[in-house]
């Protein structure tokens, strides 16, 4: 028998129905802390969401307790910044749900992009004013043809460029690496940065935050953005100087953009950004609204359960030595 | 030489400066009717956008005349409804523009189904309340996945198609024939709209208005509809009855809508449509916007006047015999 700890706070029925389907599974369920933490020492696997603060504090001591049996970390969500943030074990692998819901996020930037080009907002505010608006009509882009950067190449990154290939887009990617990607007509390492950014008529953010890569798209980098170019962000908030990109949008050094991440989060009341103009806000949301994605998410459960049962490497693992 | 008259109205320098590059072109060129009208009984080319009303009836006055020569006219638009009102005559070939606007106005049909789907009109209210509203996250949907309706599988149906397959849909085509087309995964003749409807998660009208389609989709077609499906309309509002489309949306029959186009455009101050819940309405600007629409247009142009010359039959003829 494996025993497993799942700590039942998101999809609990769907994650607890595909766990007792697996053989030999031993499961404890709770969305109680306390609870998990009591059990924690005697299980083999912990499956749970991103967890922050004192939460993720106390599960990193229990990881770290002498005798902690824990061989493998399954983490329900693709960010887990929250679970790293104190310091994650280095022995034990965290893997997270991979692409899983890659491409909701994609439809979302997509959603984003075309709401920008086809003035979707202003067309929302004419509605409410029973207005047969057409003066903005003159000002409406197309993607077919545009030049796009997608900042980060990873599994949100390369579900975009499949969806802006079908769009008749170039498309750029900028990854640590620079190594080519079939999905990309080009891949550039982040050193050249800002000589794709100059490049761009349209920039999508999907990189993951890491501690070296906060407002990677600052003051600087709108600077020498094309006048017409649109910015998306579906990746996270600090990725992004949103006061340099106040200015931006104010001073029309870049077209539009619109964000579904913003820093800090909720925006708060006061926050400048709600009157900035071209400027679309969703509240974090780019992540749900697809039935396909628990599946996806309860299938990596099975494959590393299997993996793990055969004792290969597990997949999605984000602290992989 | 070729003598072509040139309805200025539409794009004309760009459009002058395409036939004048081409040789042996003997060009005229104005907007005035009067002056067209004047010129056209020794001309054998008429380039014009869709003119309506009087216009229309002169120039149909003016082809029908004994001693025309005009043997081609290009259209500058996909519409042609108003050149063909008061009779074309059947021995001049019409051509119109092809798909050269068809990318824009799927791009614009993507626009209006992510837009539902995800939820970019809530968004931008919410906005102008400075509210992180994360409510509405729980209904939010995906493309992936979904079954697609595309009825009418023409120029814009097939670029619909093409983009839909990247975004995973499965995508069904409605047309007359029934011909199968390798960018659908099914393709269906008109007579089985309903049992298409009944199964479609999403359905996008991109189907031409001819004399005996006027609110092909109606009550009836509404009723059998699935009620987590969303509908689009960016072909012409009189191929949807809007009182039935209000009354499906209020009674949550489908759950939500997005049209481009209505019957009568502009749409009235005190149309009902206005204030229909879950309706995203923008006013006829699907087919504009891309820079790319123009090269081809002009692309069309010059090509029929190679066939034109050869005696060989033009292309994107409408009046077909």
């Amino acid at each position: 028998m494996t025993r497993v700890v799942f700590l039942g706070r998101l999809a609990r029925e769907d994650v607890t129905r595909r766990l007792q389907s697996i053989a030999g599974v031993d499961l404890f369920v709770s969305e109680d802390m306390d609870e998990i933490l009591h059990e924690l020492p005697a299980a083999e696997v912990l499956v749970t969401p991103d967890v922050r603060g004192d939460d993720s504090k106390r599960l990193r001591d229990a990881l770290h307790a002498p005798g902690c049996k824990v061989r493998w970390v399954q983490c329900l969500s693709a960010g887990y910044e929250g679970l790293m943030r104190f310091g994650f074990p280095e022995s034990i692998p965290l893997a997270n749900q991979g692409g899983a819901v890659a491409p909701a996020v994609a439809e979302h930037a997509f959603a984003l992009m075309l709401g920008l080009l086809r003035r979707i907002p202003e067309s929302v505010l004419a509605k409410g004013r029973h207005q047969w608006d057409r003066s903005f009509s003159t000002t409406t882009g197309a993607l077919e043809g545009r030049v796009l950067a997608v900042i980060g190449f990873g599994n949100v990154g390369r579900q975009v460029a499949k969806r802006a290939r079908a769009f008749d887009m170039h498309v750029i990617g900028v990854t640590r690496s620079g190594r080519p990607d079939p999905l990309a007509d080009e891949i550039h390492p982040v050193a050249k940065l800002h000589e794709v950014l100059a490049r761009a008529e349209a920039i999508v953010i999907t990189a993951a935050q890491t501690g070296d890569n906060r407002h990677m798209i600052g003051a600087k980098e709108l600077s020498v953005c094309k006048r017409d170019a649109i910015l998306v962000n579906v990746a996270r908030g600090g990725l992004l100087d949103a006061a340099a990109l106040q200015e931006a949008l104010t001073q029309g050094t870049i077209a539009a953009a619109a964000l579904d991440v913003t820093e800090p989060e909720p925006l708060p009341e006061d926050h400048p950004l709600w009157d900035c103009p071209n400027l679309i806000l969703t509240s974090h949301i780019a992540g749900g609204g697809s039935k396909k994605s628990r599946g996806r998410i309860l299938d990596v459960i099975s494959e590393n359960f299997e993996l793990f049962r055969a004792g290969k490497p597990l997949k999605h693992v984000v602290n992989a030595a």
